[in-house]
């Protein structure tokens, strides 16, 4: 038997993502997202929602650029606190003792210690409400090297992946390779 | 040292969700995506983008209102086969001995197996290149009711949540509360 929530937001899982930007006077900041997403193959594009108050707000349409990093299990303490605090007032990665290297190929920092970026270039703004969408185009995926698996494919459980659903879970053990194991149920 | 992988999309991780709708003659149909996310919290949003080639593409337009599905571990391979098969050619819902259900507010049909369903009425259309990103407004969250915890809230570790990383990947332990663990790294 289903029981109605209402209208309501329900993390089923999202993503942890820490949003890097310039701020107009050149300092880099990160701000944790939960509202994001993959949303476009060809181009390569991401989704990421936030509310018009943050300081990542400005300094996206500032630099129109921006990146993603995907924290690992060891961090989820300063992605937490990336969320919480506003670079308006603290110098984020200082406190977390996390380093901003600049991108080769977008206005924007990226966190060095986090295993893999995707560098963004702002494609389109869709205002929806309390937060306003910013789709950008990703010009550049890195990862670190020694994640990589011999194929040249992450080794993703090597990743230390978490997500969000009312608290941070691991991603833990692999279950079914995809677009495989459902073909013994194809006509 | 980090390795620079190219413009490509990087699930990191993707939700694995599955989109009910009823085509034009109102047969129920489903298909699997993972390039979705939440992006709004108030009205609370959805986004899910696909290719215009799938027959939910049609479906979505038709009838202004899909429902997002969360299969739980038990169901990986239905929800893999509903990536793969189209709803021209099969009946996917009875393929895999699963039951579409009216929804009471929107014109689509969930899946009652699922442990999580939302509800949306379509809001906005955005047009990215090889995919269209839809935007529904979430208007009631359905769960199983042995689902949640006496809180109130979804008993996470019961839901059996998987995300989608190159290959489905159990939803594993709980890491940290959220919005909580940062706090001591505040200023």
């Amino acid at each position: 038997m289903k029981k109605s929530l209402g209208a309501r937001t329900m993390p089923m899982p999202a993503p942890v993502w820490v949003v890097g930007t310039y701020d107009r006077e050149g300092r880099p900041n990160v701000m944790t997202a939960a509202w994001a997403g993959i949303c476009c193959s060809r181009p390569p594009c991401v989704a990421v929602s936030l509310q018009k108050v943050r300081y990542t707000y400005d300094a996206i349409v500032a630099r129109q650029a921006f990146t993603i990093n995907v924290p690992s299990q060891a961090h989820v303490k300063a992605a937490d606190y990336f969320g919480l605090a506003s670079g308006r007032r603290e110098d984020k990665l200082a406190r977390a003792g996390l380093t901003a290297v600049a991108s080769e190929l977008v206005d924007a920092p990226y966190v060095a210690e986090f295993p893999v970026v995707m560098e963004c270039r702002l494609r389109h703004t869709v205002e929806l409400g309390s937060h306003t969408q910013f789709i950008g185009e990703v010009v550049d995926v890195k990862i670190d090297e020694e994640l990589l698996a011999p194929d040249g494919h992450p080794d993703v459980a090597r990743l230390g992946l978490f997500v969000y659903v009312e608290g941070y879970w691991a991603v833990g053990e692999r279950l079914a390779e995809a677009f495989s194991i459902g073909k013994e149920m194809q006509g």
